[in-house]
């Protein structure tokens, strides 16, 4: 593969030089070396340019490229930074089609397959042809949706996604659209590059309305959160989400001044849910501690189990408590399109806010995420404006986000609604959630692996445990349990990056706590099923390969090690 | 121009219909409306398709296709809101085609074209032709910066990215660079979507240093913000920047709960800098207050009038006073490659950190900031960690950012940096630094017109103040003084928004408090100008604009007011 990089590399040489930008070696003169930078801004690539050339490809045949010029064989990280170790900026221009290949050489090449159908490890996945036309037209346009003066009828667009988004979760009335979606005053939402963002922004929102303006202060978000509890007379404000929560919520917490002490674990029960009567215990603890309870966030989808809180016994709590109730769906949102499954999202539309990530299972570019509140109001607990800007009164979308300057993601958003619809959606949901379910079968049909979480949306986790260790497991003492589970963790680590490197199929892997081990540390591999082009073959070929990985050199001293255990303790 | 889009729409419908996604009108069974949504991710456009017309015309003539696409002259908000205005997800899907021709007709036509050389009102300029391929290459890999398992190469080439702009700025030794640049436990920098969050990242990190872990306490970053300041036994902790920071800041001292009125503004002398006696004034009063000192920000480029502030004298400060010194350098920064004009930063390289916005004027598409650290440890008082990515001791961007799930931005700031070279940026830089001055001198030489700042870099920004009133100005009372710019204030507002309407040109406008007006706001026309492609010839021909508007109906009731003062004072 790596000589037909090369050899497409030679070719292009021969091309025409593209020569837009004057490298320094000419003998033209100051002006003409500014004509030609110009030029760079006012003529396009040439058709038979590399990088022409590459669009063309792209636009023809997408899997093709991807598939010609990505090599698959993991090479090591050190490998690759020999070919990004230059720190200084080159002096003289280069070529446009000197990097061309550059990047078609030691980036491109060198990059992840995410769009492949056994890429089944993460949340990046494939994407809908359309969207990269529509990506390159964003792009031509540059807008800046911070304001309306760069991004005009952006602006009503990007509107309309969060109240399409909202009416998804919410399902609000025509009336309550057409009262809020465009009004000046108001914001059913924050377009955000993430759900990260999303869910800091939920949390800047639910600390500014607790900690509200009253009497002589002046509100959190001018005097701070020492002045701000001292105020109101608390030791601390909790945050309090299960152990299965984002990483996302401890960074907010650390940035939002709260603290990550605060951001209060609560256990899941033995299907990976909160245990509710754990959370209300924890509740009346922190009354006691004088600690105030600003938001319990449920979780539709964990990212590690793809498990979806009860959100409706969550609403219940969080209504007794009066505190904000969030709910981070960046994963599981979607599952709302599926007329079959939304049902397992019951209580959404009870949350004060909500974080969808558009490009998760909107099949979207990376760089979209959204946070929709369920009262339109609630996004002026942090306003803000500026005097070239957002000024007030203003419907510049800027004075509602924590970002500044965005690019019109949106406009990606608001064509994948329309082009696959609802039903579209629902298509895609239902299919990967039933895929999951198909392939937990054939893991639990297999005597040499273990299903450890089962799908209740479209991710599980499981791990191989051969038919004598699993016989083993079932009677082990805890000590011996412990031992057999700490060795198993080796095998999944080892297997999991065996796989990776060879470059056929990827799945992750992380960490879990199973109420069946103790709640000891167990390693798993973890299965993302959003690709709607995995077959169940392509995860046949997943497991085929892993069981082929323990009869190799590469994990053989840890078979070992397990194979001296089950003759210990047979 | 409507109905030249009118008529490419017409045309366009008769193309073949792109049935990628199957509506819902048609018969087929469940499993062929699945087998039709596996083909919107598997089969890309035809070339004769609407979506791949519109890509060709892009690639082939990209001015021509945004001069003939983009309505210019503004239609009321209003209207637009009503291409915008059903609040439902669609049910059935539609054809791209169907989409691409809304697209075009009312968000294309309706959108704003910021590379037009007449646009020189905002910060969003034109981009380089490279940037359109690039973007397409950028968006068909989908990487996720997030982690290498879903980055690989993209993760050294940001690094390289990082270090390359840290280098522009520091000007570190080459052992410094193979030392940090790919170091797994230590960071140069910090990608993100933008400024604001660059700004963010700067200050959470100042902040988490500041108040960081001692003996039983274990750091604002999970004790928060109430606990540290009680440990650390401060009333306070305080940001310093000259009353002309951007708004992002103050959006930082709120979201970190610092609070906005600890971010302390200070008054800038008449040439827009920051007043340094002012500064060391209240860094006295904050200690007698018990305010702890933070953060000292520097403003290289101030969003209003492009000012750099006296970096070196701030730094000095920042020395003496043992805090943070950030540098926001988001606009001004790539002045760094000018030999000429660099000079202007001097100082810059003894701030803790600096932010560069590298869709500004790296001429990179909307969406790449950069914050960049001196000392490369700095980052770790924000380390993250999680148990399915971003671990401990691996090379993951994801332990160092405020965002997760990122994309490949790097990729395009890195192929400007090549493409475009020292060089090139340089010849950009100072072109539009002697631009402004040349368009500076002609707003002098022009007896309607006053210059209210003269451009440091390449903002400036002036008024219209016809000949007669300058003359009355001069020997006018301060009660009339106020009453005539209290006058003139509408004048410069009613031209914008005019000449905005008019859609040739666009100038953006903003509030200044000029000493020369003992301070008294005063609202004045705001240009920045960085799109290469405008000329003296364009800038001459806003300046008419603005003086023939002044005779239009638009403006009369104003104007009147205007002579009804020159016949009161005079």
């Amino acid at each position: 593969m790596t000589s037909q990089v090369t050899s497409v590399a030679a070719s292009l040489k021969q091309a025409r030089p593209e020569a837009y930008f004057l490298p320094d070696n000419s003998k033209k003169s100051a002006s003409a070396t500014l004509e030609s930078l110009y030029q760079i801004f006012t003529v396009p690539e040439a058709p038979n340019s590399t990088l022409g050339r590459i669009e063309q490809d792209i636009s023809r045949n997408l899997v093709g490229f991807l598939q010609e010029h990505i090599v698959a064989v993991e090479k090591d990280l050190s490998e690759l930074e020999k070919d990004f170790s230059e720190s200084s900026i080159p002096n003289k221009p280069m070529f446009v089609s000197e990097q061309a290949e550059f990047l078609l050489q030691k980036v491109v090449a060198q990059s992840v397959h995410t769009s492949s159908p056994s890429f089944v490890g993460h949340m990046t996945s494939a994407l809908p042809h359309f969207m990269l036309p529509l990506s390159k037209i964003m792009m031509a346009l540059n807008q800046n949706l911070v304001k309306i003066e760069t991004s005009k009828a952006f602006t009503p667009l990007e509107r309309q996604v969060l109240g399409m988004l909202h009416r998804l979760v919410y399902e609000g009335n025509e009336g309550f659209y057409d009262a809020y979606m465009h009004d000046r005053h108001n914001s059913l939402g924050a377009f955000c590059s993430g759900g990260t963002i999303a869910n800091i922004t939920a949390l800047w929102v639910a600390r500014n309305k607790l900690l509200r303006p009253e009497g002589e202060f002046k509100g959190v978000s001018h005097e701070g959160m020492y002045r701000a509890l001292k105020h109101y007379g608390y030791d601390g404000i909790a945050v309090l989400v299960s152990e299965r929560g984002h990483y996302s919520l401890g960074k907010s917490t650390d940035i939002l001044g709260i603290g990550r002490a605060d951001l209060v674990s609560i256990p899941t029960d033995s299907e990976n849910r909160i245990d509710v009567a754990k959370l209300e215990e924890k509740c009346r603890e922190l009354e006691k501690q004088n600690i105030k309870l600003m938001a319990i966030i449920g979780i539709a989808g964990t990212t590690e189990t793809g498990t979806v809180d009860s959100l409706d016994l969550l609403a219940d709590v969080a209504e007794r408590e009066n505190c904000h109730f969030h709910v981070d769906a960046a994963w599981g949102g979607p599952t709302l399109f599926s007329r079959k499954y939304k049902d397992i999202l019951k209580g959404i539309d009870r949350a004060d806010s909500v974080t969808i990530d558009a490009h998760k299972q909107l099949y979207v570019p990376m760089g979209a995420g959204v946070v929709v509140f369920k009262d339109p109001t609630t996004l002026t607990n942090i306003e803000h404006h500026a005097e070239y800007i957002i000024r007030r009164g203003s419907k510049d979308l800027g004075s509602h986000t924590i970002e500044g300057s965005r690019p019109g993601m949106a406009m990606l958003v608001h064509s994948g609604l329309k082009v696959i619809g609802r039903q579209g959606y629902e298509l895609l949901v239902d299919q990967g959630l039933e895929k999951a379910r198909k392939f937990a079968e054939m893991i639990r049909n297999d005597e040499d692996f273990e299903l450890i979480s089962k799908p209740e949306l479209n991710i599980l986790t499981y791990r191989y445990v051969p038919k004598t260790i699993q016989a083993l497991l079932a009677d082990a003492s805890p000590e011996q349990s412990r031992a057999i589970n700490e060795v198993l963790n080796r095998v999944t680590k080892r297997i999991q990056k065996a796989q990776r490197a060879r470059g056929k199929a990827f799945v992750s892997r992380t960490q879990l706590t199973p109420v069946k081990y103790d709640r000891q540390a167990t390693v798993v591999f973890r299965v993302v099923l959003a690709n709607p082009l995995t077959t169940m073959e392509i995860l046949q070929a997943v497991l085929d390969e892993q069981k082929e990985l323990t009869t190799t050199v590469e994990a053989q001293d840890i078979i070992e090690e397990l194979n001296m255990l089950v003759i210990q303790y047979s």
